[in-house]
Protein backbone atom coordinates (compact mmCIF):
# COMPACT_ATOMS: atom_id res chain seq x y z
CA UNK A 1 0.00 0.00 0.00
CA UNK A 2 2.65 2.55 0.76
CA UNK A 3 4.08 2.16 -2.88
CA UNK A 4 1.23 3.94 -4.07
CA UNK A 5 1.18 6.58 -1.70
CA UNK A 6 5.21 6.44 -2.73
CA UNK A 7 4.02 7.43 -6.49
CA UNK A 8 1.83 9.85 -5.39
CA UNK A 9 4.16 11.79 -3.45
CA UNK A 10 6.92 11.61 -6.32
CA UNK A 11 4.46 13.02 -9.30
CA UNK A 12 5.12 16.24 -7.42
CA UNK A 13 7.87 16.24 -5.20
CA UNK A 14 10.95 14.30 -4.89
CA UNK A 15 10.95 11.03 -3.22
CA UNK A 16 14.66 10.32 -2.98
CA UNK A 17 14.87 11.60 0.54
CA UNK A 18 12.25 9.08 1.42
CA UNK A 19 12.48 5.89 3.24
CA UNK A 20 9.74 3.65 2.42
CA UNK A 21 10.01 1.22 5.71
CA UNK A 22 10.14 4.47 7.82
CA UNK A 23 7.10 6.24 5.76
CA UNK A 24 5.03 3.13 6.32
CA UNK A 25 5.58 2.81 10.16
CA UNK A 26 3.92 5.90 10.88
CA UNK A 27 0.37 4.66 8.67
CA UNK A 28 -2.16 1.88 9.56
CA UNK A 29 -3.64 0.36 6.49
CA UNK A 30 -7.54 -0.07 7.27
CA UNK A 31 -10.17 -1.35 5.06
CA UNK A 32 -14.25 -0.54 5.02
CA UNK A 33 -17.03 -2.30 3.78
CA UNK A 34 -19.61 -0.43 1.51
CA UNK A 35 -21.27 2.14 3.90
CA UNK A 36 -19.07 1.82 7.13
CA UNK A 37 -18.10 5.22 8.80
CA UNK A 38 -14.62 6.60 8.74
CA UNK A 39 -15.20 9.34 10.74
CA UNK A 40 -18.66 10.48 12.48
CA UNK A 41 -19.72 14.02 12.73
CA UNK A 42 -20.15 14.69 16.40
CA UNK A 43 -16.87 12.79 17.21
CA UNK A 44 -13.57 13.41 17.77
CA UNK A 45 -11.42 13.61 14.63
CA UNK A 46 -7.58 12.49 15.27
CA UNK A 47 -7.49 10.82 11.58
CA UNK A 48 -7.07 11.43 8.07
CA UNK A 49 -7.18 8.89 4.90
CA UNK A 50 -5.04 8.42 1.31
CA UNK A 51 -7.48 6.50 -0.25
CA UNK A 52 -5.74 3.21 -1.92
CA UNK A 53 -8.98 1.90 -3.25
CA UNK A 54 -12.16 2.94 -3.28
CA UNK A 55 -14.17 5.86 -2.80
CA UNK A 56 -15.99 7.69 0.37
CA UNK A 57 -18.41 10.49 0.92
CA UNK A 58 -18.37 13.55 3.06
CA UNK A 59 -21.46 14.09 4.73
CA UNK A 60 -23.69 16.08 7.07
CA UNK A 61 -26.94 15.80 8.33
CA UNK A 62 -29.41 18.63 8.18
CA UNK A 63 -31.92 19.70 10.61
CA UNK A 64 -34.35 17.51 8.89
CA UNK A 65 -32.66 14.31 9.61
CA UNK A 66 -31.53 13.71 5.82
CA UNK A 67 -27.93 13.82 4.77
CA UNK A 68 -26.73 16.56 2.43
CA UNK A 69 -23.38 15.32 0.62
CA UNK A 70 -20.37 17.69 0.78
CA UNK A 71 -17.84 16.09 -1.31
CA UNK A 72 -16.34 12.82 -2.78
CA UNK A 73 -13.05 11.71 -2.73
CA UNK A 74 -11.42 8.61 -4.85
CA UNK A 75 -8.02 6.70 -5.32
CA UNK A 76 -5.24 8.95 -4.17
CA UNK A 77 -7.10 11.91 -2.78
CA UNK A 78 -6.83 12.42 1.25
CA UNK A 79 -10.13 12.37 3.05
CA UNK A 80 -10.55 14.42 6.70
CA UNK A 81 -12.48 16.90 8.58
CA UNK A 82 -8.87 18.91 8.34
CA UNK A 83 -10.46 21.72 10.60
CA UNK A 84 -10.84 19.21 13.66
CA UNK A 85 -7.92 16.94 12.49
CA UNK A 86 -4.48 19.17 13.46
CA UNK A 87 -5.74 19.34 17.12
CA UNK A 88 -8.48 16.49 17.41
CA UNK A 89 -11.35 18.58 17.29
CA UNK A 90 -15.06 17.63 17.04
CA UNK A 91 -15.84 16.80 13.26
CA UNK A 92 -18.39 18.65 11.70
CA UNK A 93 -19.07 16.01 8.80
CA UNK A 94 -19.06 11.78 8.43
CA UNK A 95 -17.11 10.50 6.08
CA UNK A 96 -18.44 6.90 4.71
CA UNK A 97 -17.58 4.18 2.07
CA UNK A 98 -19.42 4.54 -0.58
CA UNK A 99 -17.90 0.73 -1.99
CA UNK A 100 -15.76 -1.25 -0.22
CA UNK A 101 -12.29 0.75 0.23
CA UNK A 102 -8.74 0.76 1.54
CA UNK A 103 -7.13 3.45 3.15
CA UNK A 104 -3.63 4.39 4.50
CA UNK A 105 -4.45 6.34 7.77
CA UNK A 106 -1.97 8.41 10.09
CA UNK A 107 -3.34 9.97 13.25
CA UNK A 108 -2.65 13.98 14.13
CA UNK A 109 -0.08 12.91 16.46
CA UNK A 110 1.45 10.28 13.96
CA UNK A 111 2.09 13.30 11.21
CA UNK A 112 3.73 15.11 13.71
CA UNK A 113 6.31 12.77 14.44
CA UNK A 114 6.07 11.77 11.11
CA UNK A 115 6.85 15.78 9.49
CA UNK A 116 9.49 15.56 12.38
CA UNK A 117 11.18 12.88 11.28
CA UNK A 118 10.68 13.11 7.38
CA UNK A 119 10.34 16.92 7.22
CA UNK A 120 10.75 16.81 3.08
CA UNK A 121 6.92 15.13 3.37
CA UNK A 122 5.97 18.86 3.90
CA UNK A 123 6.40 19.86 0.64
CA UNK A 124 4.28 16.86 -0.87
CA UNK A 125 1.17 18.23 1.86
CA UNK A 126 2.14 21.59 0.51
CA UNK A 127 1.48 20.32 -2.63
CA UNK A 128 -1.68 18.60 -1.86
CA UNK A 129 -3.31 21.15 0.02
CA UNK A 130 -2.76 23.90 -2.76
CA UNK A 131 -4.28 22.33 -5.43
CA UNK A 132 -7.32 20.65 -2.96
CA UNK A 133 -7.79 24.45 -2.04
CA UNK A 134 -7.21 25.61 -5.59
CA UNK A 135 -10.03 22.76 -6.81
CA UNK A 136 -12.33 24.30 -3.99
CA UNK A 137 -11.94 28.20 -5.43
CA UNK A 138 -12.97 26.67 -8.62
CA UNK A 139 -15.54 24.61 -7.25
CA UNK A 140 -17.46 27.27 -5.42
CA UNK A 141 -17.18 29.50 -9.12
CA UNK A 142 -19.14 27.18 -10.23
CA UNK A 143 -21.48 27.04 -7.49
CA UNK A 144 -22.27 30.59 -8.14
CA UNK A 145 -21.86 30.58 -11.98
CA UNK A 146 -24.18 27.51 -13.09
CA UNK A 147 -27.65 26.76 -13.29
CA UNK A 148 -28.33 23.24 -11.92
CA UNK A 149 -28.41 21.80 -15.09
CA UNK A 150 -24.99 23.25 -16.46
CA UNK A 151 -23.57 22.10 -13.39
CA UNK A 152 -24.37 18.38 -14.16
CA UNK A 153 -23.50 18.95 -17.88
CA UNK A 154 -19.84 20.35 -16.29
CA UNK A 155 -19.30 17.33 -14.25
CA UNK A 156 -20.27 14.66 -16.61
CA UNK A 157 -18.00 16.44 -18.78
CA UNK A 158 -15.03 16.23 -16.43
CA UNK A 159 -15.17 13.75 -14.08
CA UNK A 160 -17.35 11.04 -16.30
CA UNK A 161 -16.01 7.69 -14.85
CA UNK A 162 -16.78 9.54 -11.67
CA UNK A 163 -20.78 10.13 -12.68
CA UNK A 164 -20.72 6.53 -13.31
CA UNK A 165 -19.62 4.97 -9.90
CA UNK A 166 -21.16 7.00 -7.96
CA UNK A 167 -24.48 6.52 -6.44
CA UNK A 168 -27.01 8.60 -8.39
CA UNK A 169 -29.07 9.24 -5.35
CA UNK A 170 -25.55 10.75 -3.85
CA UNK A 171 -24.70 12.38 -6.81
CA UNK A 172 -27.90 14.24 -6.74
CA UNK A 173 -27.09 15.47 -3.05
CA UNK A 174 -23.65 16.94 -3.97
CA UNK A 175 -25.33 18.47 -6.54
CA UNK A 176 -27.82 19.70 -4.30
CA UNK A 177 -30.97 18.29 -6.65
CA UNK A 178 -33.62 15.70 -5.86
CA UNK A 179 -32.85 12.55 -7.21
CA UNK A 180 -35.71 13.17 -9.23
CA UNK A 181 -34.45 16.40 -10.93
CA UNK A 182 -31.50 14.23 -11.71
CA UNK A 183 -33.32 11.46 -13.38
CA UNK A 184 -35.05 13.96 -15.26
CA UNK A 185 -31.64 15.67 -16.41
CA UNK A 186 -29.71 12.24 -17.45
CA UNK A 187 -32.87 11.56 -19.80
CA UNK A 188 -32.79 14.48 -21.25
CA UNK A 189 -29.06 14.41 -22.03
CA UNK A 190 -29.53 10.60 -23.09
CA UNK A 191 -31.92 10.60 -25.42
CA UNK B 1 7.26 44.20 6.09
CA UNK B 2 8.83 40.74 5.94
CA UNK B 3 8.62 41.08 9.80
CA UNK B 4 5.14 40.51 9.77
CA UNK B 5 5.61 37.15 7.57
CA UNK B 6 7.92 35.77 9.67
CA UNK B 7 5.82 36.88 12.86
CA UNK B 8 3.18 34.56 10.94
CA UNK B 9 5.14 32.11 10.07
CA UNK B 10 6.39 32.09 13.44
CA UNK B 11 2.97 31.26 14.57
CA UNK B 12 2.54 28.12 13.02
CA UNK B 13 6.14 27.09 12.88
CA UNK B 14 9.69 27.16 13.91
CA UNK B 15 11.37 30.13 12.55
CA UNK B 16 14.40 29.97 14.17
CA UNK B 17 16.29 28.26 10.64
CA UNK B 18 14.62 31.26 7.97
CA UNK B 19 17.05 33.75 7.76
CA UNK B 20 15.19 37.25 7.45
CA UNK B 21 17.44 38.58 4.96
CA UNK B 22 17.53 35.42 2.25
CA UNK B 23 13.91 35.03 3.23
CA UNK B 24 13.04 39.11 1.78
CA UNK B 25 14.98 38.54 -0.86
CA UNK B 26 12.80 36.00 -2.40
CA UNK B 27 9.51 38.65 -2.07
CA UNK B 28 8.33 42.00 -3.72
CA UNK B 29 6.91 44.79 -1.53
CA UNK B 30 4.39 46.67 -3.76
CA UNK B 31 0.97 48.99 -2.99
CA UNK B 32 -2.31 49.22 -4.11
CA UNK B 33 -4.39 52.24 -4.35
CA UNK B 34 -7.78 51.25 -3.89
CA UNK B 35 -9.62 49.57 -7.06
CA UNK B 36 -6.25 48.81 -8.25
CA UNK B 37 -6.07 45.19 -9.64
CA UNK B 38 -3.45 42.64 -8.25
CA UNK B 39 -4.36 40.22 -11.08
CA UNK B 40 -6.88 40.43 -13.97
CA UNK B 41 -9.24 37.25 -15.49
CA UNK B 42 -7.92 35.96 -18.55
CA UNK B 43 -4.33 36.92 -18.09
CA UNK B 44 -0.88 34.98 -16.99
CA UNK B 45 -1.08 34.31 -13.00
CA UNK B 46 2.51 34.14 -11.88
CA UNK B 47 2.17 35.85 -8.95
CA UNK B 48 0.84 34.72 -4.95
CA UNK B 49 0.38 37.92 -2.28
CA UNK B 50 0.73 38.40 1.56
CA UNK B 51 -1.59 40.66 2.58
CA UNK B 52 0.80 43.11 4.77
CA UNK B 53 -1.79 45.91 5.41
CA UNK B 54 -5.35 46.48 3.17
CA UNK B 55 -8.14 44.41 1.59
CA UNK B 56 -8.71 42.83 -1.40
CA UNK B 57 -11.93 41.41 -3.45
CA UNK B 58 -11.40 38.29 -5.37
CA UNK B 59 -14.23 38.18 -8.23
CA UNK B 60 -15.00 37.23 -11.61
CA UNK B 61 -17.23 38.72 -14.82
CA UNK B 62 -20.80 37.05 -15.45
CA UNK B 63 -21.55 36.76 -18.72
CA UNK B 64 -24.14 39.48 -18.49
CA UNK B 65 -21.08 41.55 -17.26
CA UNK B 66 -21.93 42.00 -14.02
CA UNK B 67 -18.97 40.91 -11.24
CA UNK B 68 -19.61 38.05 -8.70
CA UNK B 69 -17.45 38.33 -5.92
CA UNK B 70 -16.05 34.85 -4.52
CA UNK B 71 -13.63 35.63 -1.74
CA UNK B 72 -12.16 38.34 0.31
CA UNK B 73 -8.06 38.43 1.72
CA UNK B 74 -7.48 40.84 4.73
CA UNK B 75 -3.94 41.22 6.67
CA UNK B 76 -1.53 37.67 6.55
CA UNK B 77 -3.96 36.32 4.46
CA UNK B 78 -2.76 34.62 0.82
CA UNK B 79 -4.29 35.17 -1.87
CA UNK B 80 -3.92 34.25 -5.76
CA UNK B 81 -5.60 31.50 -8.40
CA UNK B 82 -3.79 29.22 -6.85
CA UNK B 83 -4.96 26.77 -9.77
CA UNK B 84 -3.28 29.11 -12.23
CA UNK B 85 -0.02 30.42 -9.98
CA UNK B 86 2.43 27.46 -9.92
CA UNK B 87 2.81 26.93 -13.25
CA UNK B 88 1.41 30.98 -14.79
CA UNK B 89 -1.62 29.40 -16.53
CA UNK B 90 -4.43 31.73 -17.41
CA UNK B 91 -5.96 33.03 -14.15
CA UNK B 92 -9.96 32.57 -13.77
CA UNK B 93 -10.74 35.49 -11.60
CA UNK B 94 -9.30 39.02 -10.51
CA UNK B 95 -8.18 40.44 -7.82
CA UNK B 96 -8.61 44.40 -6.62
CA UNK B 97 -7.92 45.91 -3.64
CA UNK B 98 -10.88 46.97 -1.84
CA UNK B 99 -8.87 49.60 0.18
CA UNK B 100 -4.97 51.12 -0.44
CA UNK B 101 -3.09 47.79 -0.01
CA UNK B 102 0.18 46.81 0.69
CA UNK B 103 1.60 42.94 0.23
CA UNK B 104 4.69 40.96 -0.09
CA UNK B 105 4.72 39.30 -3.61
CA UNK B 106 6.54 36.68 -4.94
CA UNK B 107 6.56 34.81 -8.30
CA UNK B 108 5.95 31.19 -9.37
CA UNK B 109 9.51 30.98 -10.12
CA UNK B 110 10.47 33.05 -6.88
CA UNK B 111 8.89 30.41 -4.83
CA UNK B 112 10.54 27.49 -6.94
CA UNK B 113 14.00 28.81 -5.37
CA UNK B 114 12.88 30.33 -1.69
CA UNK B 115 11.38 26.16 -1.23
CA UNK B 116 15.46 25.01 -2.48
CA UNK B 117 16.63 27.41 -0.48
CA UNK B 118 14.93 27.36 2.59
CA UNK B 119 13.03 24.11 2.35
CA UNK B 120 11.51 24.75 6.06
CA UNK B 121 9.03 27.37 4.52
CA UNK B 122 7.04 23.89 3.31
CA UNK B 123 5.82 23.17 6.57
CA UNK B 124 4.66 27.22 6.81
CA UNK B 125 2.46 26.26 3.42
CA UNK B 126 1.34 23.27 4.66
CA UNK B 127 -0.01 24.77 7.69
CA UNK B 128 -1.26 27.57 5.61
CA UNK B 129 -2.93 25.92 2.91
CA UNK B 130 -4.56 22.76 5.14
CA UNK B 131 -6.21 26.00 7.07
CA UNK B 132 -7.66 27.47 3.61
CA UNK B 133 -9.23 24.41 2.89
CA UNK B 134 -10.89 23.56 5.90
CA UNK B 135 -12.44 26.66 6.14
CA UNK B 136 -13.37 26.29 2.02
CA UNK B 137 -14.87 22.64 3.71
CA UNK B 138 -16.51 24.89 5.92
CA UNK B 139 -17.75 27.32 4.05
CA UNK B 140 -19.44 24.94 1.84
CA UNK B 141 -21.30 23.40 4.18
CA UNK B 142 -22.95 27.34 4.70
CA UNK B 143 -23.73 27.40 1.51
CA UNK B 144 -25.60 24.26 1.60
CA UNK B 145 -27.11 24.45 4.78
CA UNK B 146 -28.06 27.92 5.34
CA UNK B 147 -30.64 30.57 4.09
CA UNK B 148 -29.33 33.37 2.80
CA UNK B 149 -30.78 35.29 6.13
CA UNK B 150 -28.76 33.18 8.20
CA UNK B 151 -25.63 33.08 6.18
CA UNK B 152 -25.74 37.00 7.10
CA UNK B 153 -26.34 36.72 10.39
CA UNK B 154 -23.13 33.95 10.60
CA UNK B 155 -20.67 35.93 8.98
CA UNK B 156 -22.23 39.33 11.40
CA UNK B 157 -21.53 36.59 14.25
CA UNK B 158 -18.22 35.46 12.94
CA UNK B 159 -16.95 38.05 11.05
CA UNK B 160 -18.09 41.59 12.75
CA UNK B 161 -14.87 43.48 11.80
CA UNK B 162 -14.81 42.32 8.48
CA UNK B 163 -18.87 43.59 7.83
CA UNK B 164 -18.40 46.65 8.87
CA UNK B 165 -14.71 47.41 6.78
CA UNK B 166 -15.77 45.91 3.38
CA UNK B 167 -18.27 47.54 1.10
CA UNK B 168 -21.89 46.59 1.47
CA UNK B 169 -22.36 46.19 -2.16
CA UNK B 170 -19.37 43.69 -2.37
CA UNK B 171 -20.72 41.75 0.96
CA UNK B 172 -23.79 41.32 -0.64
CA UNK B 173 -22.04 40.33 -3.95
CA UNK B 174 -20.12 37.36 -1.63
CA UNK B 175 -23.56 36.40 -0.15
CA UNK B 176 -25.25 35.79 -2.90
CA UNK B 177 -27.11 38.90 -2.49
CA UNK B 178 -28.83 41.74 -4.65
CA UNK B 179 -27.76 45.20 -2.59
CA UNK B 180 -31.69 45.55 -1.92
CA UNK B 181 -31.76 42.31 0.18
CA UNK B 182 -28.57 42.61 2.23
CA UNK B 183 -30.08 46.51 3.11
CA UNK B 184 -33.47 44.84 4.08
CA UNK B 185 -31.72 42.55 6.41
CA UNK B 186 -29.63 45.13 8.13
CA UNK B 187 -32.61 46.85 8.86
CA UNK B 188 -34.14 44.23 10.52
CA UNK B 189 -30.99 43.71 12.66
CA UNK B 190 -30.60 46.86 13.59
CA UNK B 191 -34.11 47.40 14.28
Amino acid sequence: MIRQLLIHIGKSCSIEAVDPGLLASFFACKTYKKNELLLTEGQRCFEKFFIIKGCVQLFYLRENGTEQTLDFALENWWASDFTAFPNGGIAQFSIRATEDTEVLCISSDGQRALLKQLPEMNAYFHVVFQRAYAASQMRLRYLYEFSKEELYRHFLEHFPDFTQRVPQYLLASFLGFTPEYLSEIKKKYLS
